[in-house]
């Protein structure tokens, strides 16, 4: 069984999964399978080779998304969660939920090329999925990623996107709830909302922007072709996104990832969804549930193009040789 | 010129370094340059082709360790530094050092290879540098790193480890030393020395110890293999080692870099050095001087063995597929 650590010195939690050590790459460096139809386990008529459905969006009764557990997740649903102090050191039993979302039946496209209707099905089952999973009250964060290309960690080649909910907020949203509190307290505004709005009037950092989102690529960027997508209404949880909002946000999506697609011929990248914590989860620490309202969701688009930054892990320094004021204009010039 | 910017979500600083670009392998992927002996710029009698000598530790007149500011540096000496706001952003100029520490006149010899007595001679490189950096008031953290292996970012072959020296101070640096000046507050004990005492007297996860220095596998590792080494002395500023001290930190690096060698063979590594601040900088914020001596100094070496840490970037949280309990007997079982 996994288990979940605190470093003390860090305040960074760690999953320690020994069974994920079963996947064949995660201890040495393995191309991406380059698995054909008949053998994909996310293939329509392949069902049976993974979990059970969890979720199924469906069209003319085929499925258009579909959601099940990961075969070696980190983290389970099952069992009895327990928070312990093992000396100095912070311990909580491996709760929680680790689950595979395929994006589209089709084992060949990627989500750079779907239709942005059909993105919207995506965007509709990360919601579903959150919904649900936020009324389990021992998760008190969803973490919703998906790692595209051998770069960025992925390992099967069909499309897909994972979640991990965790019984702790990891500690990056934990700094940002934090930075947005502070600016929250100082200013009586919202930091994003005020980050949003400079970034429009200037405008040479935007790629795209429409009637819910700007797409754009932030001042401080860690890696080159960084982008970002910020949602024009102020809300901390993405689960309270609208119809309205998932039309719109599957559009700049797609427009994102074609963008960077026709920029770096097909580059890795990791695309991370920035939320607020389950604000109903027990014993979640008053402070996040009532910083949830300062915060704002958002989304990172992260290109894998170099394993270069190896050493920002070990010291929070990053260096990007791109200005992210070059890149803006560059992306938006190419013609998709 | 290379600028420093902050992201005011995260609180992170990032150097923009586009003169950066011109290295070929840093926009897309390149295997690690297979320099033969006349091509290598960091052999002895190619010295003329990389900046002067900022420093050579010689034995018997030939150099041992030589040291010059890297040619395409993330930060520049030269230069006034300017500190402003960008609207909600914050900027400084590009102003620190960068410099490259060419560990060994010999080119094919890699760390773990090295003699005890010979790795002395980089540990005194590394102190010399930090202690001369120091008077630049300008300068508020020196980051001691090394990559090895392209999967760590390394770009040529001859052992080598690099300094950066920043007007500020690095994010994880900053979270560590909140984390000990909180515990110190609290206990009016240092975290370090009692998490060294929890290890030593647990022994489940050291590797090896001796008078000055205890190697271990961390609780939370973030990575399989991950091993850190913390000096028994508490003191907060690296650079303070003694002699003694010296030889005794390089003969258990010596054995850590030789048992990862041999257990994974020869994977890439980072290696950081975590230190406290430049007390001495002008405009340094008083909570990170008076900090500094609740802080330990110590080394955190990060196997990359994949890609597969893609998503953990955007969001804080690691998954490790090894029990660091299992890593120790096994690292400590290795016949070196």
């Amino acid at each position: 069984m996994s288990e979940l650590r605190k470093d003390p010195v860090s305040g960074r939690w760690v999953i320690i999964a020994p069974e994920r050590a079963k996947r064949p790459d995660l201890l040495t460096e393995k191309n991406l399978e380059k698995k054909d139809k008949s053998n994909c386990p996310f293939c329509p008529g392949k069902e049976h080779l993974t979990g059970a459905s969890i979720l199924e969006l469906k069209n003319n009764n085929n499925w258009k998304v579909r959601v099940f557990a990961n075969r070696l997740p980190a983290l389970r649903v099952e069992g009895d969660i327990e928070r312990k102090a093992e000396g100095l050191y912070d311990f909580i039993s491996g709760i929680g939920a680790h689950e595979i979302i395929v994006e589209t039946p089709d084992h060949g496209q990627e989500t750079a090329d779907m239709d942005s209707k059909d993105i919207e099905y995506i965007i509709k089952a990360y919601q579903s999925r959150v919904l649900d999973l936020y009324n389990d009250t021992r998760l008190r964060y969803v973490l919703i990623f998906k790692n595209f290309g051998t770069g960025a960690g992925a390992y099967l080649e069909h499309s897909h996107s994972q979640l991990i909910a965790t019984p702790i907020i990891p500690q990056s949203l934990k700094s940002e709830y934090e930075h947005a509190m502070k600016y929250y307290l100082r200013k009586e505004r919202c930091l994003f909302c005020d980050l949003l709005n400079q970034e429009i009037k200037d405008g040479k950092r935007v790629i795209s922007e429409n009637e819910g989102f700007v797409l754009y690529t932030p001042y401080a960027s860690r890696l080159p072709f960084e982008m970002h997508i910020l949602p024009k209404r102020h809300h901390h949880d993405f689960s309270a996104i609208t119809t309205d909002e998932i039309k719109r946000l599957s559009s700049i999506l797609k427009e994102a990832l074609l963008r960077l697609k026709t920029a770096l011929d097909t580059p890795s990248y990791n695309l991370i969804l920035h939320s607020g914590p389950n604000r109903r989860a027990s014993g979640i620490p008053g402070k996040w549930q009532t910083i949830a309202f300062d915060y704002h969701w958002h989304i990172e688009i992260l290109p894998r193009l170099t394993h270069l930054a190896g050493f920002e892990w070990g010291s929070g320094l990053y260096i990007n040789p791109s200005l992210p004021e070059d890149t803006a204009p560059y992306l938006r010039s190419l013609k998709i």
